[in-house]
């Protein structure tokens, strides 16, 4: 497979030039990091979970970003009204499926999400969609466990189940809606060793979607192939994997059209 | 306006002798920057938020920090129980009105808080104060929006009616208590580019008046002056925001006395 | 008193071939860095806190790690919940009692889970343990405060008493189940101006004791060891908190066998 020429800095431009408010319902583990994504990219994150403002603050943003990473039966319940309200909005609704296949009741809460209809973008590691999916295995905590199955065909039926775009990350990220598919095969391994990188995956495709809402299913690759690119580029600099995480987000902040226009590796 | 030598030094050196005990209740993106920007110079951070023991961790504190970054409607009713605490000790209490004029739930938490009289400073962007003042201004997520009006007035007039100190931050800080005025132009633009300087210039606020109680508002202005004073040190040895953060702890750790008595830039 | 060699770098070997899942419900402070220096190690963490999922997460890990440092009722009603389902599996369960005497909330919930007999190391600093042990100290905040007794004595009365591992980190650490006793003697003082290195200490000995249940007491020292060494290395290449932070993961994530059999300090 070649790498189309897809003009994914036109996308990372669109985020800079519009400063999407990105809002957020995420987990405690990762908040901080997400919101640094966001703002690193230039655009402008905000956190907030209270049930009697969430509708309100969703009427302010341009994307929405949902993580169970450390969800409660209450915080799914604030989800479930901020992307009632983004739905109304036609503003995009990530949501990242962390953790799912680790415990039957992220299983349940993911299915609850995603019954309402608001979902945009199903995001997450490969056990994590295939489980989303309702194949049977087994998520290690949030960390992917070994699927035996394609994961391209897993990723195409549930965007078409769902309907909407499906993003499977990994050290191939696979983003399809079932009509279109994209591959980003841009990032370094160790990101497999810094806590968060799904989730600030997740915030990135948010912050690229709200900027360019038209297509969210090449928004959400072109976001990845930037963020990846970007971690390209810090580990060179790095010593492991905090001066990693640090070199991560100052590249972000700085990342050229040249760094795009040559590295990205989009299918 | 020319720069007054204020002896801003004394009151880093207080304290550094003094150490005060900064008790949180503070929002969950920020919260480990809250706590290290507290314990980079020198004194000691504790966050806690339950009911049950509030009242009583105020009792062992210097200062109260309350930033509504994150709030639910329980968390507020945290706050009350541990304002009145301090207030009670005569400890000073500073709001963070994070995200005020982002909702109406925002404001109308930030009202009742300030309706139980306990508050000190208010600290905010210009929109959030101005929002707080009474203006009809919309802050975008907890990014500062335009305020069409003097900050000046706006803080003056805020501090006299609620009877307290007012602090906005922004390219210039205003530090009033209606009688006297402080204006700090030390920091960077970058701090703009990280999340969370905000959040730490009002736990600066609490670490300075806790050592420094006899006179709040100058306290306040000494603090967010070395720590400013820290950024633009910080700023000179950073490639990008996430490396700059890194730097402005290390340089808040070893802030010295010429530093400080060098680039103060306080009228 | 010598220094026996103890074969550290087994137990850090058995880490990095058994990648624990180490499951914590922990403090939302310091949380991101819990997670990541079990990351650094080369384990697997995983923060889950809902009551309704913590039993089978559990099921999936080697440890679990339990921190008060921001409790509330519920927050310790899911630690319960998570201790027993912990103890019928048989796997480990560490307990920060971090700020045990500061408040007598914390005194109250700590004792409620050391009734509970599922906890396999009580785990905190001079002022805490000893507060745990029955003497009237006071906490100050999360910071030790001084004891007037002998740490040893103290150490094992507890152990005995709650039939457990005691570990008391400081400038030495003392690691006892009253029969065999380990005294730590690596590390840096600037551990002591860095937020949350006593809480991932913690993490450290859940991923020690997690992937060698077999001695969970010597796995403790061992696990200490290791991280205090790292933070050897990274004190040397540091220039404050916040870079020495920065190191000590990368040092952790490099930690060789020649650096923890030439740097152990364990007698």
């Amino acid at each position: 497979m070649g790498y189309t020429r897809m003009d994914v800095y036109s996308f990372l431009k669109a985020v800079r030039e519009k400063r999407p408010l990105v809002h957020h319902l995420t987990n405690w583990v990762t908040i901080y990091d997400c919101a640094q994504v966001v703002k690193s990219f230039g655009a402008s994150p905000v956190m907030a979970h209270a049930p009697e403002e969430v509708a309100q603050m969703v009427g302010l943003a341009s994307a929405l970003v949902l993580n169970i990473g450390t969800l409660t039966a209450d915080f799914i319940e604030s989800m479930k009204i901020a992307a009632r309200a983004a739905s109304c909005r036609n503003i995009p609704v990530v949501l990242d499926v962390c953790g799912a296949g680790a415990t039957a009741f992220r299983d349940r809460k993911s299915s609850e999400l995603l019954e309402d209809k608001h979902i945009s973008i199903i995001k997450g590691n490969s056990s994590e969609i295939a489980r989303i999916a309702g194949w049977d295995v087994r998520t290690r905590g949030v960390d992917a466990a070994h699927v035996g199955a394609d994961l391209h065909k897993i990723a195409t039926a549930l965007a078409r189940q769902r309907n909407c775009t499906v993003v499977i990350t990994g050290k191939e990220d696979i983003i399809t809606n079932a009509k279109t598919t994209y591959v980003v095969r841009n990032g370094s391994e160790i990101l497999t060793h810094v806590v968060g990188t799904g989730c600030m995956a997740t915030s990135v495709i948010g912050t690229f979607t709200g900027a360019s809402p038209h297509d969210i299913t090449a928004a959400a690759a072109a976001g990845l192939s930037c963020y990846e690119i970007a971690a390209e580029l810090a580990v060179k600099k790095s010593s492991g994997p905090a001066s990693f995480k640090q070199h991560l987000f100052d590249c972000i902040f700085h990342l050229t059209k040249d760094d795009v226009d040559f590295m990205q590796r989009v299918a």
